[in-house]
């Protein structure tokens, strides 16, 4: 595919139709070859005008767009878009979408199903022993040629006996429990309803299952209800020595209070992969050494990015040669 | 207790007996006041004198040593303590003891049981996750300001499906084991003898083994048999996408050549908290990525010191009443 000149060339075999990615989704950044030798893509990140207006230049002809959690797909977007028909997004969330207007307008939107449940549960799992276990601040110490001097570094907390809060029961809170429970640590969890086909205790609200919580794991999907959900009251529910991991968005949590709550050690320490306004990260945490940073990334496997793609191309093609699509979110 | 005058004051109560420490350990650094309410702490390491020279003046009154890894009890210290009667390691391990000396000299032994066991494991998954997972790196990336410019932080593997290969299935390689199986990896092992107890794949030798590998997790003893057992044909054979995690000792890795294997790539990455001569680390290593460096302390968690603390305090409290020893090496 020659990329230089596609935006002016009409679409030709053997494309199988028109796709607009607005800004590169980052299993499109890697697969970007593979995806771009069955469709035409239509870059606007490439394109020396603004979104607006360039949108506005195709809008009677894209009916596709790939997307992902950087590259909002708001009202505004589907109103410059008016021949829209799929959305096909490379993540598991769809918080990026305006789901209502979609569903006003009958577009129909697709995500990569629970792909990524297993790798974000083992990536929550490594959070939670990192912090607890001082794994990155301990590396920083060997680096920083401090073993020497100090014979005993600052001990860890143990994983076994302790009461881990999963907050959001579904495939990837689900997968963390397993996980933990096989390291001898307890587990309860609050979602929207209790789970009958689960025996971990359920705690009807995040409040309560922070009281009786050593660690909090977010897995929930971001929601208005679950907007700034873990707030400073629940922080301090879960106290001095309670840890949060987040692996669902950045959101859920308010930043404001927890960066307050870490730095005046209302809280133990967190591991977050997330933040609300990626890729930016409030630069008190830096200074932490019972925090861990991550860019969004505990869904980043090669192997997970190449089931993504392959998603992503199974949907396209599906939607371009009229078969029912793979990954339909309802 | 006076710390100050303790060695030039006789034995006086409420101390059941006195201690001999040459090198303080890290669980004694921690519950030092804990431990020397009941015995009274002979403290070499705060002398003026030499080792010899204190031991000398001390060598017919010395019936018990108290150690740990980072104060080896050599031919030469026993020489010097001829009416030593019991050692007390605060460790699993007790590879820093003549123990062929200690048998001919009818010199009993303590160690800790496998208290630590299941906080190495956790340490051993945590640090394989790392490595895969480029938790610690993904950390540096983030509070470097990096996220922002570079928008994929370099992929990571995923666990699930991944041929695990345990070298010691003790209590510890199979507290590993059973974690991994959690995350869906295939567990295979190589040891002295094929354990009938176990479902798992034996390999008879290391080198099979790591052939057969994705990661090796290094958990068992340092004898003369596994002193450098992992050298660059192991390696060779584990491969450039292949992982090394030790929790182990640090001698059971050639230094060497895992050095020039991680500096060429000629492995994937590694995950060690364990070292040839600790507490030195081979700088080539402080300029890896891929490299996570922890200072022997995967067994370090405020629950198991404490633990370790309290078996320490009851071997010795049961040698000076003459009762069974708790946790007598054979």
């Amino acid at each position: 595919m020659d990329q230089e000149d596609h935006q002016s060339r009409p679409l030709q075999p053997p494309y199988l139709g028109q796709v607009l990615v607005i800004r590169p989704p980052p299993v499109f950044v890697v697969h970007e070859q593979y995806i771009s030798t069955k469709f035409q893509i239509l870059k606007a990140y490439e394109s020396p005008l603004p979104t607006h207006d360039f949108l506005e230049a195709y809008a009677q002809s894209v009916k596709v767009v790939l997307c992902s959690a950087n590259g909002p797909i708001t009202a505004a977007v589907l109103r410059d878009l008016p021949a829209l028909q799929l959305i096909v997004s490379s993540t598991t969330g769809v918080n990026h979408i305006d789901m209502l207007e979609c569903r006003r307008r009958g577009i129909r939107v697709t995500n990569t199903g629970d792909l990524f449940s297993d790798d974000v549960a083992d990536g929550a799992v490594g959070l939670l022993i990192d912090v607890m276990r001082r794994i990155t601040g301990g590396d920083r110490f060997v680096r920083g040629g401090r073993w020497p001097a100090t014979s005993v570094y600052p001990l860890g907390s143990k994983l076994g006996g302790k009461r881990i809060g999963i907050v959001g029961l579904g495939n990837i809170g689900s997968s963390v429990a397993t996980r933990l429970e096989a390291m001898g640590c307890i587990i309860s969890y609050t979602s929207r309803h209790k789970k009958h086909s689960s025996y971990y205790t359920f705690y009807p609200n995040i409040l309560e299952l922070s009281v009786n919580s050593d660690a909090l794991i977010i897995c929930c999907a971001l929601t208005n209800n679950t907007r700034h959900m873990v707030n400073n009251s629940v922080m301090r529910a879960l106290g001095k020595t309670g840890v949060i991991v987040n692996v669902a968005r950045g959101a859920i949590i308010d930043e404001v209070d927890l960066v307050k709550c870490l730095v005046e050690g209302e809280i133990g320490g967190a591991g977050l992969d997330v933040f609300e306004n990626e890729p930016s990260v409030p630069k008190e945490l830096f200074k932490l050494d019972n925090v861990v940073l991550s860019s969004h990334s505990t869904a980043c496997t090669r192997e997970c990015f190449y089931s993504a793609a392959q998603t992503v191309v199974a949907n396209l093609e599906a939607f371009f040669m009229n078969k029912p699509l793979l990954t339909l979110v309802s």
